[in-house]
């Protein structure tokens, strides 16, 4: 809807001058006739796909429920497709980005804050620790998280975010880790998008860190994200309001949090929803048990050369509840290795 | 946006079997210089407001910023517009609509909960003696609200809220809640969508209650509902998921809440804020402390004739520091008997 949105904004200038000639009329309407043709538009735009059934099945869906007067059609206001973040949009390895960020701005922040050296958890990360920290579990990178993503304003924030993202680069490919998103699976939002899904971001990371780039990286406005949050608190100081991010955790938006944040925040049940791991299992249980046609997919990292092979035993993105739920339920799976062409966005 | 993208997709099954003719050209150009023309477009819809200054203010804001070139300007993106809903979208006398549901369901549900007898709040709520629940204040009015909200699964709820809405009638119009919805308000939803803000509503109501009717009754799907909200766990079930609605708080969307809940689901500054009542306050200071330029709006309830005159002591919807801080920064007062030649829908 945006894309197609923004198509006939992006004329407006040119249209105020216009007197109606054969070339404008041209134009009027093969633009019309694009958005307009129905049913399931825009296969072609799956550039990166090879043709195999992961393939097929994500097109054949899409052509069921965009068919008016099919038993499976699915009125435009309910096509929710709901998809996970990490592993799925990008890459998560060797760690997730977002705790690569929290360690890079923990360092930057560590001399204002001497009393981190008490913290065992704090003084490993700021030593380049990394097993030490991830020795504690949850609680030490819970631990890390809040001392890194809070204590700041919003805007504060965000603005760290956007910093990090420009200057950073991903150890392993040497690019900004912005560019380390699936091409195919951005050819697979378009695709979406062009036949009237709504598309939202269901992370488990933080919703405030994924909406810094979601616009411009993914097409996916601030509201359609959803994700982990910390508190936040209305201050009223001197030069005006701010909202005071606290080092509390409000939300985990993992596992059985995702149905929950999905009824939160979208209020539909979704009716596509795809994930790569067994944070996502619950989302993709709830989205399959709506009472019309639903879809179910996992991206299965298969390809150790351009990307990376890990599954049942990862300590990031473990894929094992949800690979058995996979093959017993007939969700579609995508092969990274066998069904992608590229891997990464500009390749 | 939507309503753009619902014309052009309303044309599909046409355009199927379409051959370029003269018609269809000057169809399809005509509906793009409909769709293109800027700025500021459709101020004749306001048909219900009287040419004063509430109507001035909020046209010459978005003509403001919908004209390319302004310094004013402000992207399409960035045009997000908030609207509390008691008292502003819809009435909230004698009680705000969503307590009336509250205990009706109380009663219909008391014969399974023979223990609600045991609590004076509820007993005096199911002995119709609202003075006393109003007595406890807003603990007593959460303890209804509990009682009669929570312990069945989301869709459970939405079948309860929307069986009332279809049969409960306002005492005093003897109409249905959803008829008293206030036409000008109808009218400048679809102004500013026609401007391509998007629309938001940010209620201190329940927002499962909220999403029930505000996609037919205000064209807002309920992704961009904002509300207060109870907690809820997702459960595996012999027959499927469910999401189950619990006894426990989990966020009050009022005051300093308001900013804070716009920061968590839409996740940018609105430009234009509207609300009624002290409730609202907070969110129309966040809305107005934006960089760029900002519109902030009270309803005043001002016709004890066609709806009623309230404000700084009234027991619902209070317009007290509010109105104060409305008039210290010269925000717009939209005082319903002058400025609404029409109050409800389909008068």
């Amino acid at each position: 809807m945006l894309d197609a949105d923004r198509e006939v904004r992006d004329l407006g200038p040119m249209w105020k001058t216009t007197i109606c000639t054969r070339r404008w009329t041209l134009l009027a309407t093969s633009l019309l006739l694009v958005a307009a043709t129905n049913p399931a538009r825009g296969g072609e735009s799956l550039a990166s796909w090879r043709d195999t059934d992961s393939k097929k099945q994500i097109m054949e869906f899409v052509e069921r429920v965009t068919t008016p007067g099919s038993s499976a059609y699915v009125e435009p206001a309910e096509r929710i497709a709901v998809f996970d973040n990490d592993g799925t949009l990008w890459a998560e390895q060797p760690i997730y980005f977002q705790l690569q960020f929290a360690l890079d701005r923990l360092k930057a922040l560590a001399p204002e804050h001497p009393e981190w050296a008490k913290s065992p958890v704090l003084a490993a990360a700021l030593a380049d620790d990394l097993p030490a920290v991830l020795a504690a579990g949850n609680r030490g990178i819970l631990e890390v998280i809040m001392a890194s993503h809070t204590g700041n304003t919003t805007q504060e924030f965000e603005a760290a975010v956007a910093a990090w993202i420009d200057s950073a680069n991903h150890p392993r490919f040497e690019r900004p880790y912005v560019e380390l998103v699936y091409q195919p699976m951005l050819e697979l939002l378009d695709y979406l998008r062009q036949n009237d899904f709504r598309v939202f971001i269901v992370s488990g990371g933080g919703i405030d860190f994924v909406r810094v780039f979601s616009p411009a990286v993914y097409g996916i406005p601030p509201e359609r994200v959803v994700g982990s949050t910390v508190k936040t608190r209305f201050e009223m100081r001197e030069d005006g309001p701010v909202l005071v991010r606290l080092p509390e955790l409000d939300f985990l938006d993992d596992k059985e949090g995702k149905p929950v944040a999905i009824g939160r925040y979208i209020g539909r049940r979704p009716i596509a929803a795809f994930g790569n791991s067994d944070g996502d299992l619950q989302m993709l249980q709830w989205t399959a048990a709506g009472d019309g046609p639903s879809l179910a997919v996992l991206v299965h990292h298969t390809d150790a050369e351009r990307e990376w092979a890990y599954d049942r035993e990862s300590k990031i993105g473990r894929l094992d509840a949800a690979l058995d739920e996979a093959e017993k339920r007939g969700w579609t799976l995508i092969d990274m290795k066998r069904d992608w062409t590229t891997v990464f966005k500009d390749e």
